[in-house]
């Protein structure tokens, strides 16, 4: 899309209060430094921020001679945010403060096949009203809930077009939580749920162009280009899952043949662990994370197959990598996702070696690749953070909060 | 790159320049409905391109009462551009005016084996001295001369760090240029030339994000995001030739195995019609320009090898432009340089059919794939763009404009 002046006040807006987040307290003219705007447009955007109550006045900075500074931080109470991480084996509520603190967590287990949108929708029903109450605050404090489902989403219909793994068609998903759930719902999907988390919060923060590898059952990548997260035409971009990598090989269920995901989503890798060793106590057939598990410590104890089972997925996902490198030339790549922190350093050294010898030597010298440092699941800081941005983007239209894409019902919070 | 106030500024001098180019004569009322920026920005604007006589007043427009509007237009003969296309076999030159009208042409044949610096230095410097001759136009009035190379550049410092078909490594090519050419020098390659040369005057104007697909004997894909061009933070984003589309399949010069560009780039295709059928008199082994003709001319002849030869790359192609579409989600994808433009309308129904067996559904029904609507060479035309950029860069900074990155001597010119 073509940025309007008004798409560039609200990463303004962002920008803003991404940097009160990651340093407060601090100052205006901090805030104008460490952001490149004027200082006029930082007491703007401050104003705005102070009006909403998402940040307060916190005394004056010591000077040195001259003028006392005014320092303000987040107001951490100033409302609470939802987020909610839902996968293809469960769901993952977290309620967070304003300064992304997290102060309740809910988890929902889904048994396999328990697929219907119905089911997913009365999980996350379950777990948002569960952190809500044990966080213990009033549903009036709730900036909003943001939601992330797999597959290819409408943002503003809140249609989930597409989920490939439940085979979900044009499903309603925002109307259908919106009967559940009294608080402005945001729909996305995971990768660009984890793409915004490092964005604000992680490895990509400062960063203009970066890429957000996740790695989960699906794979993807958000795409951080010009410090701002490129969505394309139809916010379908990053779907490097489905991108190429066997011309001819490996069925995917797109219908497409060699996808990169199908080698190095979590069922691609338990796909190689059962034809390279067939019997192997590190598979559980009907459990992705228990087998992602047993194979991150049968590395650490130098089991031979686990090792190269790992070492075959760093080559299939290095040579992806590598041309994510050579087609964006970014900053930094960050591996997110279960998967990348479940098998965590054995690999990304495996990566780092792999990809210096497929990428382009000019684009390769520019890049680091590094795991996620998001402590927590970065699915649901994601989620989050759309419904912070979402509150944001309402600066200024604040009647009109509680429309598109924003969905909610008037009904009291459930 | 993190975009700043003053980037922003530089890309609405672009963007109001590009729409007086293609609607003169206009009014700064038009151009503020077009460009969505407001009439007071617009006003500046056009105040600094009337300085610098690139646009003229050409008096009022008739108005049903109310006070006339002024009218501008491009000064035509306010300045020339140059462009000059670095091929693998030739040189191409071309003087354009301001409207970017073609005043003069010159060509330089190269012999293969021909590739020393030196002896592509001096086939340059002729042609430029033949095109300013032609045209009869003093030098100062040259504005620049864009210069495309193939390969890796580093446009600060004028170095062609990597060209992979001559094996040039570290080669300070503006500075060899800047020995014989006077004007200042801007350089880049023919991916970007493509790509620019599509959003100033062809199929991405007026886009947000497309994906500009460059078919030569180097491939790459130019990369609009945000209404401008995505260049990485090394400015070598678009190696899209050199991403695996086959693991482990043909080595590519880049050192790498299974690169689109070995299977879609004009020797790749050479390759193919070889292996297919040794004997073909289509095949022209030292020429790719003979060959890429001669199959263009069997195809409409129905000639059975060269239909499968043409369809068997539309195949490679597709599978590699599927993963543009589902990365990028782009408006428009182009196909363009001498390959595209060669085989044409048969090459792109077929890529048009495969593709959409590739890619995924949403991203594939916000995307069309057209061919390039330029009609003259688009990497010249791109390379006089770079240096119509440069000298808008340098408003504001007038007694800066012969510095980085423009290059030039202070020498008369040649």
């Amino acid at each position: 899309m073509k940025r309007t002046s008004r798409d560039i006040r609200t990463a303004n807006r962002y920008e803003v209060l991404r940097q009160i987040i990651a340093t407060s307290p601090t100052s205006r003219q901090e805030l104008a430094a460490a952001t490149g705007l004027s200082l006029a447009t930082v007491a703007t955007l401050v104003g705005e921020l102070l009006d909403l109550g998402m940040i307060t006045e916190v005394g004056f900075e010591d000077s040195a001679g001259g003028r006392p500074r005014g320092l303000v931080a987040v107001n951490a109470s100033g409302g609470a945010l939802i987020g909610v991480d839902i996968a293809e084996t469960y769901v993952h509520v977290e309620l967070f403060d304003l300064a992304l603190n997290v102060l309740a967590r809910a988890d929902e287990d889904m048994r396999p096949g328990e697929s219907r949108p119905e089911q997913v929708v009365s999980h996350v029903a379950a777990a948002v009203g569960s952190v809500v109450a044990q966080a213990g605050i009033e549903g009036a404090r709730v900036l909003g809930v943001g939601v992330s489902v797999p597959g290819q989403v409408d943002r503003d219909t809140g249609i989930s077009e597409y989920a490939p793994n439940w085979d979900w068609h044009d499903v309603p998903l925002l109307d259908l939580l919106a009967e559940h759930i009294a608080y402005p719902l945001y729909l996305d999907n995971p990768l660009r749920a984890c793409a915004v988390a490092e964005l604000w919060f992680g490895a990509a923060r400062g960063r203009g162009d970066a890429v957000v590898v996740n790695l989960g059952t699906g794979v993807g990548a958000g795409l951080v280009l010009g410090g701002g997260l490129h969505r394309g035409v139809s916010n379908s971009a990053g779907e490097w899952g489905h991108t190429t990598l066997v011309l001819d090989g490996r069925l995917c269920h797109c219908g497409n043949h060699g996808c990169v995901e199908t080698y190095v989503g979590a069922p691609g890798i338990m796909q190689h662990l059962r034809e390279l060793s067939p019997g192997s106590t590190l598979l559980h057939p009907e459990d992705q994370t228990a087998t992602i598990d047993a194979l991150a410590h049968a590395v650490t104890a130098n089991d031979p197959v686990a090792v190269k089972v790992v070492r075959d997925t760093a080559r299939y996902l290095a040579a992806g990598i590598a041309d994510l490198v050579n087609l964006f030339n970014p900053e930094v790549v960050v591996l997110s996702s279960w998967v990348a922190a479940t098998l965590g350093e054995p690999l990304l050294a495996e990566v780092r070696e792999a990809v210096a010898r497929h990428a382009l030597r000019r684009p390769l010298a520019a890049t680091e690749i590094v795991l996620s440092p998001i402590p927590t699941d970065p699915v649901s800081l994601g989620a989050a953070t759309f419904a912070l941005e979402g509150a944001l983007q309402s600066v200024g239209q604040r009647t009109a909060r509680r429309t598109a894409p924003a969905r909610s019902r008037t009904a009291p919070p459930s």
